[in-house]
């Protein structure tokens, strides 16, 4: 990282010039170990899929099916992930660890699945600790396929009806914020109103309250495509490979990663800031700034996606634009 | 713009999700006038270079035979512009209207200078109005080139030491407001320190002040390159192709080209918000939101060039998404 803040000092601008994207390199090169970092150009998109038993009480104005025609639209490769994976040149693997539905066979579809969907976090734990565990590990082999096959840039999304309520009530337990400050309308504000949802993560809260495991009160409170992307997390982390994430859902992820693996997220570049609100306040705990801030609230890995011009942006001007002339003009004379 | 509205409400997503996303392909297909629009796929960079005799009254840190040096590096490539326009696939195209030190042939340069930098705009006008309107047609010629070559998006950038000063007095005096709020450090804070910087820009809104006419004004307290920047983005909006503005510069630019021809500023995208105070004012000012806030101030019309990525991402999706089913899940029951 030194090594990349004083190259960026003898680059062809004034000192500072290019902002973030200066910060930007310099992160690289230190999750890279290399200076200049090299130019990621091989990104690979993972989108975990899982439902939420919260969606029975209510959480979503959405129901749960929505879960797995979603599958069935980015196996078409019609969903807005596809088509912004398509354009920085990533593969998207889709990878159900959780629908609650039938899925047939799907062209790029994984069968992963722990469960189908979590019970409601309303009423009681979404899952054992056990199957969190299980969810972790497939994230991570996933993650671990993807570089093994030559990834060199990781992005995770996340597909799953009612699960912005789990992501509320992780990030609200881990930054000690009440349900009032967390919950968000999510893909729609349900039948029950917003009130309603904030009760149903208020509720999921008090049963997690205190908790001191990270898996427990994933297993508490989370969901299963959540636990995967936390997995996937912990294995591009520990293998040095730059990682994106997304909106809150992510966000959440990334709390509990960097809970079981304290750390983690200082190796994350966080690629937006939700319109949800827990996003900015898990972003702020994690002490991470996002790049973009665009009103997005997809998820699917989409606002990572489209961040991940801006690496290759930092990357490529620090290896790419000349050095000032060997005895620049002094400042202040002519 | 409402048939991309109705496109959008259909597309697989929660309405809005895709927040500004949306907003610029809505955007899109207004400035070309079809739905879906087209995913603009060659873009083309011109960046205007002139010197600035303010430097000679202590206006930047910056002597300005740097103006030339940087010309000098962005014809061998290795200019941040050069790198970030090879990243979206841009050429580049750099366009003396007025260095002030002598230049050889040089690869990717064009000739229209003008004169050899402007004048004082602390003790008197900068150029006379003859002057101004030949740098507007150098710009606006260069436009119509690179659209009549088949650029679908046009990006201007600046190049010229002392030019944060000339944008401050034009934007301050467009905006109403004093030279403490519009003046900025620049590439460098002046030997003469800040004080000094703003009571240049002071001096030059005085003169100016009460002046109608815009392109008076332009050559009351503007700079060869912004001139060109102005009829470049005037050709720009009347050939109805999209553009995308960049720093200070580029903002100071867009004010003139909106007085000279009102709308002009309707069909700007705002790349980027600058580290420059008189860039949001100015974007406030034109009623334009930028997308990027990565704190750069280097202009050259890098931070136009990191927003590219995004106009290609809001065409794509907005073509290339599914629909939703013909038969949506009704929200709220499952």
């Amino acid at each position: 990282m030194d090594a990349a803040r004083q190259r960026w000092a003898t680059r062809a601008e004034p000192p500072g010039a290019l902002g973030r994207l200066e910060e930007l390199a310099v992160h690289l090169a230190g999750v890279t170990g290399r200076c200049p970092p090299p130019v990621p150009d091989a990104p690979a998109v993972a989108v975990f899929a899982g439902d939420h038993g919260a969606v029975d009480d209510g959480a979503s104005a959405w129901p749960q099916v929505v879960t797995a025609a979603m599958v069935e639209t980015m196996s078409a490769g019609g969903a807005a992930i596809c088509v912004l994976a398509r354009g920085i040149g990533a593969s998207v693997t889709v990878v159900d660890v959780g629908v609650a539905s039938p899925l047939g066979h799907l062209a790029n579809v994984r069968h992963e699945r722990v469960r189908p969907g979590t019970a409601s976090i309303a009423r009681g734990p979404a899952m054992a600790v056990s199957e969190a565990a299980a969810a972790i590990d497939a994230g991570a082999r996933i993650a671990a396929e993807l570089l093994d096959d030559g990834a060199d840039c990781l992005i995770g999304g996340d597909m799953g009806i009612g699960n912005t309520t789990a992501a509320a009530a992780l990030i609200g337990t881990v930054c000690g914020r009440p349900a009032t400050d967390v919950t968000g309308p999510g893909a729609g504000v349900p039948a029950g109103g917003p009130d309603h949802k904030q009760r149903l993560v208020a509720a999921a809260m008090r049963r997690v309250e205190g908790c001191a495991d990270p898996l427990e009160l994933l297993a508490g409170a989370g969901g299963l495509e959540i636990a995967a992307l936390a997995g996937f997390y912990l294995t591009a982390a520990r293998r040095r490979t730059p990682f994106i994430t997304d909106g809150v859902i992510a966000c959440a992820a990334l709390c509990i990663a960097d809970l079981l693996s304290p750390g983690t997220a200082g190796g994350a570049i966080a690629g937006h800031l939700s319109a949800e609100p827990a996003s900015g306040l898990a972003l702020e705990h994690l002490g991470l700034q996002p790049l973009l801030d665009l009103d997005l609230r997809l998820g699917e890995g989409t606002g990572a996606c489209l961040a991940f011009p801006l690496l290759r942006a930092a990357a490529a001007t620090l290896a790419g634009m000349a050095a000032l002339p060997a005895h620049p003009p002094t400042p202040g004379v002519d």
